[in-house]
């Protein structure tokens, strides 16, 4: 199959709806990966609680819309940065199902060096939409090709300029992305030095995702007390590289009802996910 | 399926041949179970590097013989203590396989109060045989069938009177059984606190077979270098608990050619696997 260029021509491109399937260990071993512990978060790693589900544990089967792009657009894979991640949740997630989901591409940017590409995956089960993801992603090299620059989002989910609400600190650990990427993010760039450093990082550094889902774990605890049918949306951009051993600070400012702007930093105060919001039910 | 009780009867008796497979994902996902970590371990966990697969790795699929006693023994689960386990490989584990196990009872003991089992599985592939495991069951409260009381093994690999020759030293996280667990064996015991207080114990410890795996991970380092092909067999006699966050004490001592005796220990000096002997090839 002929693979397409990037422009302005993909937006609206679909791809074959795949079919997916998770299972109980599949939920627990994202949720370990995602830094779940014994100790806080108990219901989520064993099944004789549940188990609960993470709500974050979507970006795993979301993420094979972007599996599908990979197969149409014509891009290299080492030139992809992960800009932004959304997730949009109707129902808790089941520990197990088998899910369809449908990816397509909802905008193409052309910001001159890169190309920014958004990518769209809805799942839907016998019981209709269970949830939908969006993933925002940077093609390094490939702009210049006509197209509009589109919207700042600069102004979008600012934190405020006062002290956050809560504060939640949550040590990753040397072993994370090793247990992370058993649940199918298997980039060397987490895990091998030399990978990582042909990448231009001086050391392998965490997933996005995972750092994202560290980050929905500590709202899902500080907003909805660990229940995942109160939790809606998680939306937020990546900054920056959280290194393993890194503490994620989770800086929470209620703004609204079932409203929060989110902060994640390192413990030496770097901004690594910004710009984020959480909505959940009360 | 009527079940038999236990008697000297039982000696001898086999269980139908199981086909057991795994996947470069299961052995990475029972490394860090078994305390694997990037810094030391990277061959265990990441594909990019083999994976090579740790020799204890054995007892996982091995314990599908112990499964295949259940339905034909009659015994109550929760009268079970694992009270030895060894395994002999032919040849280092590949990261991926099919295998036919095949289970039988070796022999049968009455200690009076206790009786004891053992049973032994032995894997092969196309290749011919791969592995040997052998586990001791202690069944309390089934003992007094009017059988022997087997030999002594108090004599058997004791750690010599002398400092040992190499102390590795490995720290088990809260998190531990959380992960070891997801590689097939889910007694409640090792996560659950009430499940755990049910049982006798304060909280949930370690999984004797996941200290097993932290010891003979241990043991392939200092012994083998790492190289599971030079690492032959490994037994002991599980003596205490271990619990979460404890460090285990691994000490060696070389006793001969290819050979040396190890006593596990918490970082209290408490003896958690003792008369261990690991066999090497040098």
């Amino acid at each position: 199959m002929d693979k397409k260029p990037i422009s302005n021509e993909l937006v609206g491109l679909a791809f074959e709806p795949r079919e997916v399937s998770w299972t109980q260990k599949d939920v627990m071993l994202y949720a370990l990966g995602a830094g779940a512990r014994p100790e806080n978060d108990l219901d989520f790693i064993y099944e004789g609680k549940g188990p609960n589900v993470l709500p974050t544990y979507a970006v795993i089967p979301g993420g094979v819309g972007l599996g599908g792009m990979m197969g149409k657009v014509d891009m290299k894979l080492e030139m992809l940065l992960h800009g932004e991640q959304s997730i949009e949740l109707y129902r808790p997630l089941p520990p197990s199902a088998t899910v369809t989901v449908v990816g397509r591409i909802t905008e193409v940017w052309d910001k001159g060096k890169a190309a920014v590409l958004g990518v769209e995956s809805v799942a839907s089960d016998a019981d209709g939409e269970l949830f939908k993801t969006h993933a925002t992603l940077f093609v390094r090299g490939a702009g210049g090709f006509g197209g509009e620059r589109g919207p700042s989002s600069a102004g979008i989910n600012v934190a405020p300029d006062r002290a956050p609400d809560i504060i939640v600190e949550d040590v990753t650990r040397p072993e994370q992305g090793a247990i992370y990427r058993l649940s199918g993010d298997s980039n060397p760039i987490h895990i091998d030095p030399d990978f990582a450093k042909l990448g231009g990082f001086g050391r392998p550094f965490v997933h996005g995702l995972c750092t994202y889902g560290f980050i929905g774990r500590a709202a899902l605890k500080a907003l909805c007390g660990n229940d995942p049918s109160k939790f809606r949306s998680f939306s937020g951009r990546f900054a920056d590289q959280v290194y393993f051993g890194d503490t994620i600070v989770t800086k929470i400012w209620k703004t609204g009802a079932g409203e929060a702007i989110i902060q994640g930093e390192t413990q030496k105060g770097k901004i690594v996910l910004s710009q984020a919001k959480v909505t959940y039910g009360e």
